[in-house]
C-alpha cells in the first residue's frame, strides 16, 4: 500500500485528545498510579489476535504520545497491511503508567479502524476480478467520518463524498419537489460549483432513462437485481458513473460486480464492521 | 423501561453539534439547497426497517433542531422499547431543507445505539433466568462512550466503570510490579477515594484464592470455563462480585451465567454490535 | 435572489459567538454600561451609506440576539439585494445596552460580506453579456471561507472549491512529480472518490493541448491573453469546463469572458473587496 | 523595526489551527497525496509579487509547522520590512506535501496581515512631517483583530482600543442618555477602574468645548475639516489627546495631520486594505 | 446597587457549561436518577446561612438552566445586595432531578462570588469615611478573573487591570532594563496606545520623585508604611493617581485609606476569600 | 510524597492555556514588550515567602513554556514537601519576556494550589495520630476541582468523589422520594454499576441504624457531635465507611477524629483556603 492519503494530523490530535479525556477523565489512571511507580519502564508490543486488515497507527501512535511525548513508538507494519494472526504491528517503550494509561483508546481506534478496512478487504476480494470498486457511504459512526473513510481505503475500498456539502446526490424527493429529474439535474448544475459533480439515484430502469437524458456525473442505482444492474449499465453505456447499492453483502458482492457496475456502495462496511481484534502485550520493569 | 438514566444535555448537545458539523462541512445540504426552496415544508417518520431494540431519540430529535429549531420532534416510543419491524418511533415535522439536512446525522446516532441496545438485549435476554446482568467495557467506540454506555442500559444491561478514573481494576501487570495480589490491593485502597470500588482480574483458581484473601470488592474472571466458573463463584462465597469476561457470545452467555456469576461483560456488544436499520420516511410539500 | 444557499446554523453561530468575544473582551461595554442603565430601550435601523450588494444579515441578527436573545431583529431586504444609498435594511429593537453591544461586530460581518458580495456584483455585471460566470478562489480571509463564499453567491457569483479536499487542482508541480500531466490526471482518477472532480492548470495552449487528451473535467487557463483565451476554448471544444484567472479586473473581465470561458475566478473579490459602507442608527430611550 | 510587540503564541496557534482545518476539511490535500509521494522534499521560497510592507511571518511559519512539524522556516525579513517586487522573505524546506498543504494558509495570513501593514504605511509616510500617528480601529475583519492590529503595528501606525472593554469611548448616545457630556464623563470615571482612559466623540467645536470642561483624556474629533480641527487642537490646548477620524484618505490624511492632532484613526486600513501579493515558488523533489 | 456592569452572557454561558461537564462528568446525577423518577417536580429556595453580600446570581441561573430549560428561576435579590443570614435570595422550581443536577454548580458559583463580593465589602466599609477605593489586582483564581473582577464590584470595590494587556503597569524590572523609570515611562508612552494609561511602581520615596517627573498616569505605592503613603501623596499631589499595595488587611486599611490614597490594591479579595456560605432548600414532589 | 496521581498532562496544558488567554488577553503583556526587548535574557527562581506545602509545579512549569517553549524550569522540591519560608521551589531561566509573561498565571495555580494543601496538611497533622483520614467534597472552585483535588492529595488528605456520575450519595430528598433508606439503597445497587459504591448521609443515630440495615457502603455522619459520633461508630461497627462531616474546623477536627470515624470531610479546605504566598525573583540581562 502506498498511495494512501495522508491523515490531517490536527484531526489526528484533535480526535486522539478527545477520545483521552473521555478515558482518563477527571483523575487518571488511578489503578496505575496506586499500583506503579511513576519511573518505572516498560516495553510493549501490539499485535493481532485474528487475520485482519491494518489501519489507523497513526492514532495508535498519537494516543500514547499525547499521555506522554517520551514514550517511543515504532511501526512495524503499515496501514493497508493485512495481517495473520499474531503479527506485531508496532513496538512501544516509555514509562509504564503512559503505556498503560493510553493502551484502551489506541486499540480503541486500532482495532475499530483495522475492523473496518477488513470488512472492505472482504468485499473488495470479492470483486478482484471485475472492474468495480467498493466504496463507503455516509453512514459513518458520529466524529469519526474521516478516520473510517481512511479506513476503507487502507481496505483497499474507495470513497464516496464525504459529507452534504462536496457532492450533489439528487434523491426521489429532490426530484419531486423540482419537478422531475431533469429538472433537479439542471437545478444542481445551476447552483453547484463547477467541479461538483451531479449524482442521482434511480429505483427503476425507467427513471433511469430519464435520468440519463439529463446527463448526470453519476447513477445510483438502488436496489436493483443483478440483472436489472446488467441492463442499467448497458443503458448508461459509459456516460456516467454506475453505482450500485443496496443488499450488498459479502455474498451478493460478487454478481453486482459482475453486473458491471463502477462503484459498489456499503454502509455495512462502517457502520456495523466488528471490530479486529488487536491487544497489546507489556513487560514491565 | 422507566429506570433509564438521563443523559446530559450538554454531552448530547456537544457530540450532535460536532456530527452535523462533520456532514454539513463549509457548504451544508447543496443538493436540498439547489433542489427545495427554503420555504417548503415537510412531514417525516423514523421507522424501524427490522426487529430490535431503541436507542438515542434525544440525540435523533436534537440533529433536527439544531439545525433548525423549528422542526418539530414528537416520540411515539421511548429508549429500551423493543420495536418490531415498521413500528414507528418519532414524527418529524418542519422545512424540508432542515429535515433532510439533519437526517443522516439522526440517523447515524440513532441506528448504532439502537444496535448497541440490541446486541446487548439479545444477551441479556439469554440469562433472564438467571441472576447475572451483562454488562458492558472500557472497549468504546471513541467519543461514544457516554451514549454507547447508556444504549447498553436501553438494552437490559449494566455499566461497568466509565473510565480509568472511576474504579480500580488491578490486572496482572499491576500485580507483578506492586509485588502480588495483596500487596496491590492493598496499595489501592490506601490510594484511592473511599468511595472506589477495588475489583481484581484472575485467570486460574489459584489466583483468586489469593486474590480472595486480600478482600477485593470484585473479582473479573477472565477466559474461564463454565466449569472453572462455578468453582470459581463457589470459591468467591458471595464475599465480592463475581464477574465473567472473555468469549461471551449469544451462544455461551447462558453457560456462564448458570455457573452463577453476578456479572458478564462484553467488549462486543458496543465496540462490534451490527447497526439497526432505521429509516426516515419523508413527505415534502 | 430566492436561490440562495442556507447558511449552517452552527457555522453563523461559532463565528459569531468569536466575534463576540473578541470585541467585549473580559469586561464587556463599559461605555454603556457606565453611561445607560440597564432597562432603557432602543430602536435601530441598519442602513447602506453606499450603494451595493447585501449579504450576512444572518449573522447581523445573530450578533445582536447572542448579545441578548430579547433583541428583535427585522430584516427589510434580503441577502443579494442591491441597495442604494441610504436604503434601510433592517430594523431592531430591544434594550439599548445589547444593541450597542452588538453593533460592531453585525457591521463588521456585514460590511465586510456586502464589500464582498458588491465586488463580485460588479465583475458579474460586466460579463452578463456572456456565458461566463465569476467566481471565488481560496484566496479568503483565513476563519471566513464559507462565508465569503456564500457573499459571492450574494454577488451573482459561483463557487470554486471549498478546500483542499474537496476537488482535485493539478498545478505544474504536481505534474512534474507525476511525470506528465496525463499521469497526474491518471493517479488523481485512480485516488479520488467518484463524485470528485479533476481540474488541470496551465500555462500554455500547448499544456492545454497535451491535458485536454487526458480528459480532466476542467482546466484552468492562467494568464492568458483574450486572444489566447479564444484559442483555448476552441481547443477545449466544449468537452471540459474552461476557467480563466490572472489579471481578472474590472477592466479585464469582459474581455476574458469574451473569449468564451465558462468560468473567471478572482481572488480579488474575497482578499481585496473594500468593505460596504453601513452604519445603525439608534435611537435611545 | 525593533519595537513590535510579541504576537502571544496561543493566539496564533489558535488562529493557524481553525484555518488549517477550514482548508484541509475531512480528507486533506487530495491533489498532493494523489500526485506525489509522502517522502519527497522540496524548498521553497515566499517573494514579494509587489512593493509594500511585510507582515505575520510568525502565523506563516505556524501554518507549515502544524501541518507537518518537519518542516524548516527560516525568516530572512522581518515584519515591518519594507518590501520591493521580488524580495524573498522566507525560506522552506520539508517533505513537498506538508508545504503544499500549508501554503495557502501561510499565505493568506500573510498576504492580508502585509496588506493592512502596507496600507497603514502608506499613511503613515504621508504625515511623517508632523506629530500625528496613524490609528486603528475596531473595525476589524471578526476573529482576525488582535492579528491586524499588530499588522497596523507593522506599518508604523498605532493601535486604538482592542475592543469594548478595555477604555471608554462615549458618544452621542451615551451623552444623550447620560444627560449630557459632563455627566457621562463623570459616570464614565465613577464607573471605570483607575486605568481605564475616558475619550469622548465630538462633532462640533461646541461640543468640544463643553467636552473639555469635563477633562476626558482624549477627544475624538469626528469629520470635521482641517480648518475646524485645527481651532479644535487650539481649544484643546494639549489638555487631552486629539484624534481625528472621517474621510481619512491617502489624499486627505496629510491635511488633517498637519491641523495639529495628535491621532488619525483610520477604519479602512483593517477593513479594506487590499492584500499585499506575495507568492510561493516551491521546487519538488 | 444600581450600577453593575453586565456579564458578557457569553462568557457566563461558557464557565456554567464546563463547570457543570467537571461536575456531571460522563454519566450524570447517578443518585438522583436512581432514586427520583424524571417527572417527579420540585421547589427550592437558595438562603444565605451567614451575613455577606450577594455576587454571582446570573451564573447561579444558568446553572439550573443548563441542565434543563424548564427549570424556573425568580431573584429575589440583587447582587451587591447586603445579605443578613437567612435571606432567601432566589425560588427555583422545576424538575427535581434539575435542581439537585445544577445545585452544586449553581452555589459553587454564587459561594465564591459572594465571598469575594463579602471581603472586598468588608474593606470598603472601613474606608468608607475617606476617599480611598478598594480595587483588585491579577492574583485571581484561574478562569475566574471576570466573575472575581465582577464580583468585586458587587462589594463596591473598584477593578484594576484586567490582564497583562490593556494598561501598562512598570515594575522594578522593567525600569532596570529601560535605563531607568523616565526611559521606562517614555517607552511605554511610545508603545502603547493612546487609551493605554501607564502607571509605574516604586518602594521608596527617592523612586516617586524620579517616577513623578516623568509624569505617569498613576503610581503603585508599595508597602509603605501610613507615614510613608502621606508624604507620597504630598509629593503626587494630585499630579497621578495614588494606588497602595501590600499588608493590606482589615485591621489596616483605614489607616492606608486615611493617608489619603485614591485607591487600594488587595490582592487577599480575591484569592483568599472563604467561601460565603449559601444554601439550596428543596422541596420535593 | 512518593505517592501522589499524575495530573493528566492534557488536562494541565486545557487548564494553563484557557488561564494564558485569560491574563495575555488580545494584545499580550504590553508593558515588557514596551521596555524590554525580544532577546534579553532572564533567570528567576520561585521561593515561598511563607511556610506551606508545595502543591502544583506541574501547571507553573506548564504556564511559562506554553508561553515560551524555550523557557527551562527546575524544580527543586515536589509536590507535598513541606516549605519553609524562602525555600526555593523552582529555577527558571529563558527570555525575560516569557518569564514575566507567564509569572502570574503560574504563581495564580501555584498559590492557590498549595494553599489548598496547607490547610488539608493543617487539618491532616491534627489527626496523626487517629486512624481518620481527611478528605475533599465538590465544594470546590469552577474549573479547578481536578487539580483541587490533586492538591489536597499533596496535603496528605484524600479524595472523596469527583463528581455527581462516580458514586452514589443519598441525602435525605432521595430517601424521602424513594420511600425510606432502605428502599433507595437498594433502587442506588440496582441502578448503579457493580463498582459504584453507595453511601448515605444521616443526621441522627436513629437514621444511622435505619440505613446500616440497608448495607451501604459508607455513611455520611453528618454534623454530630464528637459524642454522637462515637456511638454513631459503635452502632457501624466496621460494617460501613464512616464519615464526619459538618463543622469541621482545626479546632475541632482533633475531636472529631477521635471518636473513631474513618474520613472527616471538609469543604473549607477547597472553597476557602486562603492562597499560599509565593513569588518569583527575577534577575534579568
Amino acid at each position: 500500500m502506498t498511495d494512501l492519503p495522508d491523515l490531517p494530523r490536527l484531526l489526528v490530535a484533535d480526535a486522539v485528545r478527545a477520545a483521552l479525556k473521555e478515558d482518563l477523565g477527571r483523575a487518571g489512571d488511578i489503578t496505575s498510579d496506586a499500583t506503579i511507580p511513576a519511573d518505572v519502564p516498560a516495553r510493549a508490543v501490539i499485535a493481532s489476535r485474528r487475520p485482519g486488515v491494518l489501519a489507523g497507527l497513526a492514532l495508535a501512535e498519537c494516543a500514547f504520545r499525547e499521555v506522554d511525548p517520551a514514550v517511543g513508538f515504532v511501526a512495524l507494519r503499515r496501514d493497508g497491511d493485512r495481517l495473520k494472526r499474531r503479527d506485531v504491528v508496532a513496538e512501544i517503550e516509555g514509562p509504564a503508567r503512559a503505556i498503560l494509561g493510553g493502551e484502551r483508546v489506541a486499540l480503541n481506534f486500532l482495532c475499530h479502524l483495522s475492523g473496518v478496512a477488513t470488512a472492505t478487504r472482504e468485499l473488495v476480494d470479492k470483486v478482484a476480478h471485475t472492474g468495480a470498486k467498493v466504496c463507503d457511504t455516509r453512514k459513518t459512526l458520529p466524529g469519526l467520518r474521516a478516520f473510517e473513510k481512511y479506513a476503507v481505503r487502507c481496505g483497499g475500498g474507495a470513497n464516496h463524498r464525504y459529507g452534504l456539502d462536496d457532492a450533489i446526490l439528487i434523491k426521489d424527493n429532490h426530484i419531486a419537489v423540482a419537478g422531475g429529474v431533469a429538472a433537479a439535474i439542471e437545478a444542481a448544475r445551476a447552483f453547484a460549483g463547477h467541479l461538483v459533480k451531479v449524482e442521482v439515484e434511480v429505483d427503476t430502469l425507467d427513471q433511469l432513462r430519464e435520468a440519463m437524458a439529463a446527463g448526470p456525473d453519476a447513477v445510483l442505482l438502488d436496489n436493483m437485481t443483478p440483472d436489472e444492474l446488467r441492463q442499467a449499465v448497458r443503458i448508461i453505456g459509459g456516460r456516467a458513473i454506475a453505482e450500485a447499492s443496496g443488499n450488498v453483502t459479502a455474498k451478493t458482492v460478487a454478481a453486482i460486480a459482475e453486473a458491471g457496475v463502477d462503484r459498489i456502495s456499503s454502509g455495512w462496511i462502517t457502520h456495523s464492521a466488528p471490530s479486529l481484534d488487536l491487544g497489546l502485550d507489556i513487560a514491565i520493569g
